[in-house]
């Protein structure tokens, strides 16, 4: 049985770490949490079985996810795969190698280490590590799930079931690593989708970043001008309430997001500025049919989403 | 048993005519469609006992539930109370007369007729009836529930339960008409908010009107720019999916709001516009420090929306 190894026990690490091993795949789940309160926590809730420092993670892993925010796994990555590089039998030697204990008992398996990210923006991190000599064993992901909390606290069972897994730039990476990290994303329930990270994130600027700063801007929008809470409150309706949910996302989280993915997320928020003034407009000169005509092109979002 | 007359028999009339039927509030719904196609699709639905005419609807309802777009109803109500206020035994005697036959068996209950609205803006609404001789028997409401589908199809039972309903003006209504409409929305388990007309329509711009135009301009902006349906589908998470399902809303209904709510809803765009460009300036200049204030901000909204 494989030893999976988690840095990060939060939302995506946390929810990972409750099915890998509850459905099989990971014998034994090695936990690594800087926070101390979040580690502590983390133990409470059993999402690891043991919690260890980051090079023991690394050490005893072997597959090792980094689930933390996309500005710490740029600097991480590197230094995981090097010390990786140091190890007997990884590194460089495709399907090379076998670990002292039986993967898995399956003996086409190379016995390297894997390591994968989970981050919600690739192209930063392919070029981290795209000359790295250990870029093989390294697969880059992004399991398109999650929740607006964040932490230990919100990690939760069957969090990416029937979701879509993005696999960026999937030929860096060695066949073999790749077919083991389908397997574990098959676990979790994940469709795989294959793209290159500059696709990946042109694609989720559109179809997520933007949806969490327009969440962003409406909660302060309403928290500027709607001094009264209770009304809030009272008079929030579902649809309220779903629009504004994202914006209870967290910082830590998406200040990286937004600043790696730079060029695409300006790009679609000037779009997305322009079609408000374009309402605002139509609203302003009580234009009914240019409101007619916008209502209706966005109702095409019907053939897509359900 | 009343018997309750439903105009429009689309997601909320609908929803009503089922629940206010099944929960025995109303021993008969009559129910009043102009579509045709709609019509035929209620009374295969059963949502009501009886199709028939406005006149007849007027006639033989004890409550009259007008449940069409705003634009409408501001026309339809005067001549509604026109017909009432030529009625015997009707309009301008407060709590006079009794009707034929035996509404709940309560000897207190005066036979007056009772009209209510169920629109989103309400300023437009109580102007065009304010002087009216019928207005007592008229009761200014807006059940704050919904889902972003409409016409007979969409009708559900359970849609309103636990949701808050504004009543406006109320004191301009004959406190047994407002005691009446009480008992029809705890039928519904709904929560009564007793507030002015324009307080609503102020309050609901903030905190209704507004995320739909953000949800069109999402669904615009993703359209425009992601020319590949196949990857909207794809990578669209949860995320995505709530904050722009509010985008398949319908165009006769929202139209008229957006109009008629125009002064409110003009500035919440405004200073909706305003935070997504401070968002904009802050990623286009890599400022961390101006984004982590403007995300900590918005997720102050956590303790208001659950």
């Amino acid at each position: 049985m494989r030893t999976v190894g988690i840095i990060g026990l939060g939302l995506i690490g946390g929810s990972m770490a409750i099915d890998l091993k509850k459905r099989g795949f990971a014998g034994k789940v090695l936990g690594v949490e800087a926070d101390k309160v979040a580690a502590q926590a983390a133990m409470t809730i059993g999402l690891a079985d043991e919690m260890v420092s980051l090079e023991d993670c690394v050490d005893r892993s072997d597959i090792i996810v980094v689930a933390v925010p996309v500005g710490a796994a740029v600097k991480m990555l590197p230094e995981i795969l090097d010390r990786i590089k140091e190890m007997p039998g990884q590194a460089g030697h495709d399907g090379g190698g076998r670990l002292g204990h039986d993967v898995m008992a399956d003996p086409d398996r190379p016995s390297q280490k894997i390591v994968i990210d989970v981050c919600s923006t690739k192209e930063h991190i392919c070029a981290a590590v795209k000359y790295h000599p250990a870029r093989k064993q390294f697969v880059c992901t992004h399991p398109m799930a999650g929740t607006e909390y964040s932490g230990p606290w919100a990690a939760q069972p069957g969090l990416f079931d029937g979701r879509a897994c993005i696999f960026a730039d999937q030929e860096e990476s060695a066949p073999w690593a790749v077919q083991d990290i389908l397997e574990l994303y098959s676990c979790l329930n994940m469709r795989p989708i294959f793209m290159s990270s500059s696709s990946h994130d042109v694609h989720t600027a559109y179809v997520s970043h933007i949806s969490h700063v327009t969440s962003f801007a409406l909660a302060l929008t309403v928290l500027d001008k709607e001094k009264d809470e209770k009304h809030i409150f009272d008079l929030a309706s579902g649809g309220f309430s779903s629009t504004v949910r994202l914006a209870k996302s967290n910082a830590d989280m998406w200040i990286p997001i937004l600043t790696q993915n730079h060029n695409n997320v300006l790009q679609v928020m000037d779009t997305y500025i322009e079609k408000m003034q374009q309402f605002r407009d139509a609203v302003a000169s009580y234009d009914e049919d240019a409101l007619r005509k916008l209502i209706e092109d966005a109702n095409k979002i019907k053939r897509i989403i359900r």
